[in-house]
């Protein structure tokens, strides 16, 4: 019996079962529809073939999340695992799925690692994939408590930062924080090979035509999303369309009403119309203000616990489940890697009142602080 | 008489002291209405006090667009320099009030490195800011050669790639490469603060009740530049209206169309909406293909130089000097810092067919490729 086995080898699966080796889940087994990408990913090193039949403690589905439910649903009939997960983007309509179908919901528990790259398959997967990246677990109403268990023990192995949350509250939340920014920079990204002719200004526009090389760094950052892969965010969309659609209105109608604002400035003095434009910028300095970006940027809030680190497998795992029988919520993580030195540090961020309890206690058990 | 009077001693002013410095044109002078700022920049390190009559073989305007003409005019009426230039994001309108009302418009000469930061002041400076980035030399109808060339020259010495563009197709160009995206950014980021309720679903959003801990790296990319000086953007933005205006349109039509169709999907299956949705993400793939993002990206048409750079001030000028004397365009810059080396290595981006060129005549004139 395999700790996990991996359905799908892809970026993330394969990515999740280099991730895997050398942590207490380091017997993986892998399964793809696509002998080609399969053999790669066990090319890869990213664990064994599955031969069919061999049982496994948990199950994860690395596929497409209109693709997840079926395919859970038809291993859980086979009852090849005691538990099942998966990595989808949208977890809503994967847990209605689940719940109307599945002969025993509460095995199934999703899950999200918020991770990801613009390159896709076997050969672009990285064992780093997960490290210090939140990963939801999406538990429904029915799920048993230690099927949660080892989905939490799935996301700690691969030292990613494990955030429980509803399916519901999921789908709201990254319809927000990543369905809406990916449509916004593909609108954006796709303007550049839009020619736009206004008869009026003889204005014509369409990138060929200009000298691309003015571009700064601001545009490359904002259409690093529109790379993604046409036909995985056609689903995610989909599958999560009725929290994005008002959203995406949203960010329109704003749009609308400063490209108003700019015509009538362009048109003549107009203090109204400026205000307009000045307040659109304002109002965007308070939303980035709203953003994680890294540590310290949510000042005050937050702080760090910098642990010293042996270089071994398995050993962030091990710290973050020892934060976690603390009791203390890890926001963030981030490792400093110092090549040729055999172990590193640590930060690990956290609420502020909590930094001095945390240290506290990892020193109680061994750690060392720093 | 120095070298250059820098009026302005903000991010770029201060930066372009601390850039020339053991340049070529190294004797700098400084002036900021703002006493404060102007001994901040002096304690940077950036140059010395203007007196207000010393001369300067060229004066640059580093003040916000909209004070810039007037700037250079009083200086010119005073025959303070040589050459007048500036940094200004927009330079159309800079053009005509300099083509309206300078004493001599041939000796004017605009200029804009497409280089910054999120931070403002003279703190916020580094030398490094302008290094490999393209500085658009922009011309009017009655510059003079020399003129230009005296332009030219500050943007070598800052070790920053020449372009030259007239001012209107400049400011055609940012408006799509840069005011657009930060629009767009603005915009994203001010949904995030927002807050849409729903009727019929219930649904309401806003970042505070969110797990904001599942936003991706894509959301700080996406939003990075909606923390932009709101004062600079207004005014930037209002000089650039009439480029703007139609491509912000544009951009609101088409997240209006996908909202619209996102719609059509959460009421229930819709082929012909799915479409439109894959289709707004096809089209940003193709936008997204041609953004300059890094070497290699631009797969094919360009190809690195790798030459050895010695560790002293004005090398890399030195070097970008030969490559234009080559008559080879120089696309992009990057030089590798390595600590500790009394030497580095940059890269010079040029067209695949020019690198062999380019190579042959740099070993000839006695540099070290690589």
């Amino acid at each position: 019996m395999s700790d996990v086995l991996v359905l799908g080898c892809g970026l993330l699966g394969t990515s999740l079962g280099l991730a895997l080796q050398g942590s207490p889940l380091g017997d993986v087994t892998l399964r793809d529809s696509d002998a080609v990408r399969e053999l790669a990913a066990v090319e890869r090193g990213a664990g064994r073939l599955w031969d069919g039949r061999e049982r496994a403690l948990l199950v994860v589905a690395a596929v497409p999340p209109s693709a997840v439910a079926a395919a859970l649903i038809a291993l859980q009939r086979k009852d090849v695992a005691r538990t099942y997960t998966h990595l989808s983007s949208v977890q809503s309509q994967v847990q209605a799925e689940i719940e109307a179908s599945s002969p025993d919901p509460s095995r199934v528990v999703g899950g999200h690692p918020l991770a990801g790259r613009e390159l896709t398959g076997p050969e672009a997967a990285v064992s780093d994939l997960f490290v210090g990246r939140p990963w939801a677990l999406c538990p429904g109403p029915g799920s048993a408590g230690d099927a949660v268990g080892d989905v939490r023990a799935l996301a700690l192995a691969c030292a990613a930062v494990p955030v429980q949350v509803d399916p519901q509250q999921h789908d709201r939340a990254v319809a927000l924080l990543s369905h809406l920014p990916q449509v916004v920079s593909s609108a954006l990204a796709g303007s550049l090979v839009a020619t736009a002719v206004s008869s009026e200004a003889g204005l014509e526009v369409g990138i060929g035509r200009l000298p691309v090389v003015l571009a700064g760094p601001g545009l490359a950052d904002t259409t690093r999303l529109a790379a993604g892969d046409v036909a995985l965010w056609t689903d995610i969309l989909t599958a999560n369309a009725s929290f994005v659609a008002p959203l995406v209105a949203g960010v329109a109608r704003a749009l609308a009403e400063v490209a108003d604002a700019l015509d009538r400035v362009a048109a003549g003095p107009d203090s109204s119309a400026v205000a307009e434009v000045e307040e659109l910028l304002r109002r965007g300095n308070a939303g980035r203000a709203t953003v994680p970006v890294k540590r310290g940027e949510l000042a005050g809030a937050f702080g760090p616990v910098r642990v010293v680190l042996p270089d071994r497998p398995g050993e962030l795992a091990r710290l973050l489940q020892a934060a976690g029988d603390a009791g203390v919520n890890v926001e963030d993580v981030r490792v400093e890697h110092v090549p040729g030195r055999p172990t590193g540090v640590v930060e690990l961020l956290v609420e502020t009142a909590e930094r001095t309890h945390l240290a506290d206690v990892l020193v109680s058990v061994g750690w060392q602080v720093v």
